[in-house]
């Protein structure tokens, strides 16, 4: 078992990976879930089914554990799931001194943390993310829901209690899971780790190779990496926005696909090659995208979907986004890996690029 | 113009108090707008009338300003209002550099304060209450919303950026309001300064001695006793939890009349004589309760209604509240003026002293 520490202004927490280890909850978190009056574990169907048993049992040892199911995928993070998800909570009889517990991927996190955030102003949760993607949003206190304007518009900063990872959940997730997951792992390196990049180019040539023993070393170095970032820069003032590499044409591609229709990371590694892409028009940067590209092609990602969607659609949506300031579009640019910094990018040139990128141009 | 100052841990804000000052909102909250993008009035209908157009007005030197109206009344802290708030707040484009003005009552500062707490993940806000209990729900930073089981369940602490009082709005009110909003005023003199309690008792014998030129001294006084509790204690894991007397069964019964069919400083008011009712039959007080009673109800308030109700009823309301634990009941009590502390009541007791005052007796 690999641990961790992640440290805020206001708070630290543990993070423990390891294999199997959601059957020592009660060992593992037993400073936390002593002096708790109830559990109530938030989960969705198809994790509910693999592991909430488990769950239920490891921590009965501690305290008394209910268990609620909301829906599988994106749209449960839904106004009308989260009310569904408070009422759970209070007919459960959870009151100020009980403990939510996050059981699922990035999802769940974000939905179970939103109603551990504003539960009675506030009660704590404990993060146990089942996919590769959430062992990113696990860390470091980002919580919300969708409203259908725009993604994460409505949300909370509430660190969890504690991160337990069972690594081993992540042998059951289909491959589109694996890659959502692996993208978050990349852009950590592009923005924070140049050796680390290296590495991952000369080793990862399929999923098979992410899936393998290395896999608990990466993610050690990922979390590292986003921990460090959070200990900076809790509440996205300044470097943390850096972690948004990839995300602003990302989360308007997500958008226009359709919340569950591409995944959360193959959006983002579009997103990424097309911050490279402005980063170059503007003259920042002399990326080989097209080199860039191949390496995540090969691995499956879809990173010429934005050419499928509207330019104009995309460009309102992103001027929706909630780190757009003033109606301007920021991005996260890349000088080189390990070199991230902000800059906001006018409309035409967005528009541009994303034409040529229709047009089978620029790569 | 009164002013003051409200600290705590992470924060401190100043608290403005005077007559007309809604038209200096510009050069009172200089310091805080300059740098905003822009700001969005939350109000309601009944004061949207009469102040929206001055606020606007006066924000307005200093950047630009919408104005969201939602209907008059407690309704209007519900999921619904709420996710309606939250779409009139992109709709109108506010980005994370911008501010809320919440301009209204309790409710509005409620329901405007968790819609800033929650807005990416929040953005600041200022309390311009326009009625007398807004005095004290306008300091501290407690927002949120209410659910169908229960009031307030929904919420997170986040403080304003100011507090901006114009005491002119206060003489539109109805009766039933000032007494409303003077019952938390009898509570701060209550719980925390006898003198204060003695000088309300010899010189308000009516609700026209409450709006004389008297009012901005009992103003400042009771906010600064709100102010002091708020200072030691913001996420009420102590002292701020005495604020709550009055409020176990004041919740309950208000929840019982239906929200909006007795208000909340009347439910209160009654919720204070019971709380001494459960503090003599503890053994705890000797308070003469009848006296008590009398002043309060020489003043109009209806502190027999929870007679009204049926005790199991209130009792599994009360059971539900947030201040519950365990499923315990807990009542702020009184040993006398200013000496309050905490006592978990069982559901026994309280039945008995409901079902007494049903029959007219302990009084």
């Amino acid at each position: 078992m690999e641990e961790l520490v992640v440290t805020t202004d206001h708070t630290s927490y543990p993070v423990f990976i390891g294999e199997g280890i959601r059957h020592q909850c009660s060992s593992l978190l037993y400073d936390i879930l002593k002096e708790r009056s109830k559990v109530l574990i938030i989960t969705d169907e198809t994790v509910a089914e693999l592991y909430a048993d488990d769950v239920v049992r490891s921590v009965s040892n501690a305290l008394s554990a209910g268990v609620c199911k909301v829906p599988s995928g994106e749209t449960s993070k839904s106004m009308d799931v989260y009310h569904k998800v408070m009422t759970a909570c209070i007919q459960e009889g959870l009151d100020r001194q009980s403990i939510i517990i996050a059981l699922g991927g990035g999802v769940i996190g974000d939905l179970a943390g939103f109603a551990a955030a504003t539960y009675m102003r506030g009660i704590p949760f404990i993060q146990m993310p089942t996919t590769l993607l959430a062992q990113d949003s696990s860390v470091g206190g980002k919580t919300g829901i969708n409203h259908e304007l725009g993604k994460n518009l409505i949300g909370a900063f509430h660190q969890p209690a504690a991160v337990l990872y069972d690594t081993e959940t992540l042998h059951t997730l289909p491959d589109k899971e694996w890659r959502s997951g692996f993208a978050e792992m990349i852009k950590h390196a592009y923005i924070k780790d140049p050796e680390f990049l290296t590495w991952l180019k000369e080793n990862v040539h399929s999923l098979e190779d992410i899936k393998d023993s290395q896999l608990l070393r990466f993610l050690k170095r990922s979390i590292a990496i986003k921990a460090e970032i959070v200990k900076e820069d809790e509440k996205e003032s300044g470097v943390r926005a850096f972690l948004n590499f990839g995300h602003t044409l990302g989360h308007a591609v997500e958008k226009e696909s359709g919340y569950g229709g591409m995944t959360h990371g193959e959006a983002v590694a579009a997103g990424m090659i097309f911050a490279m892409k402005v980063s170059n028009r503007l003259g920042y940067s002399k990326w080989d995208v097209t080199q860039e590209a191949e390496w995540l092609k090969a691995l499956g990602y879809p990173i010429e979907a934005p050419s499928q969607y509207s330019s104009h659609q995309l460009i309102e949506v992103m001027k929706n986004d909630k780190k757009a300031s003033k109606g301007n579009i920021t991005f996260v640019l890349l000088e080189k890996p390990g070199s991230p910094f902000l800059e906001t990018v006018d409309e035409r040139t967005l528009a541009h690029i994303l034409e040529e990128t229709k047009e089978g141009g620029v790569i």
